[in-house]
């Protein structure tokens, strides 16, 4: 009845405001499902104290970055508080077909895209467990003036306007439980008939 | 931006063919999700060695069976190898509206039934490695003639034609992987922006 054929990979769309928790919940995930790969961004905007090339983003120049506008080569891609954030197209493509399962960790508009170009792709939105608690983390984080905090929470709230699009909701209340949901959609996601009708004979 | 009100309890189908393992997924995953009410169908069939009245199904004669197909007691029913198999409506439609997620175990016929009169209900199929697998499994449980195997062997081969209609399919490869994998279904499931998207403030 069954046969193991190799599923095709999951393209794993992630969004969520700044000061969520998005990162540490990606190494979590990460720390447990090694064998994910995690698409790296490319992006214009400054490295924050501790991001690395390569690692956080692909840190590229605004000439760079529309360059790969004009060649076609981006997903997707988005203009964010003056800065171009976007992801290549070809390394994606590569590893899905391999069965790797891809994660993209990107913001609104570009997952409204994703979306677009593969309707496959499994959207995943997680917020803060209340608007105060965003903005918490966001001034224990430190690494922003005050300005662009605000600017930041009245963002988080016009985000939080496209939540429809998305397939789930977590609630970052604590890393290991976000983590422990997304995990668990993802093992949903790869138990669905679509994914396996192929494993049964004669259906 | 998150405001707990009480979901809704999920409605879940399992199905499987005769032999699969589906009982003893079903404890396990029980004995993992306590939460979970798990509705005892009515049948007239008789009880088999080691099966209790209330547990196992509720055995009735034929007659009190079909006065509740008259009084229209029933989530839905169908005859299968001579023997009737229905579900209780009143008491599910009970449990769902308290927050509390109930599990049907029912075959193909009545798993199309629920879907009509519940589009919401989660309908995961559990299949067996393999046919033959399933026809060792039919001969190790020993409690039914050989004509009976070989015609639970043909039924089997036709329930899995029903596959498409089910949203997940699970292979009880082991007991607890199979349960693992139900059980990330239903975390998911209740995820899913639809079932979450009142937690959200003004969207």
């Amino acid at each position: 009845m069954v046969q193991k054929k190799k599923q095709r990979g999951q393209l794993i769309v992630l969004s969520g405001p700044s000061g969520v928790g998005k990162s540490t919940v990606i190494s979590e995930l990460l720390s447990e499902r090694k064998d994910i790969y995690f698409s790296v961004s490319f992006t214009t905007r400054q490295p924050r104290v501790g991001e690395a090339d390569g690692v956080n983003y692909n840190f590229v120049t605004r000439e760079q970055f529309e360059e790969m506008i004009a060649r076609d080569e981006l997903l997707e891609y988005a203009e964010y508080v003056h800065n171009y954030y976007g992801t290549s197209l070809r390394v994606i493509q590569e590893k899905l077909a391999a069965g790797i399962d891809v994660l993209l960790d990107i913001e609104v508009q570009g997952a409204a895209k994703v979306r677009e170009k593969c309707p496959e792709a499994i959207l995943i939105f997680i917020i803060p467990p209340s608007f105060e608690e965003l903005s918490r983390r966001l001034h224990r984080r430190a690494t922003d003036a005050e300005d662009v905090i605000q600017g930041r929470l009245c963002k988080a709230k016009e985000e939080c306007k496209q939540i429809p699009q998305y397939d789930y909701l977590v609630v970052n209340d604590t890393v290991s439980e976000a983590a422990g949901e997304i995990i668990s959609i993802l093992t949903a996601e790869s138990c669905r008939t679509r994914n396996r009708i192929n494993l049964v004979e004669g259906v």
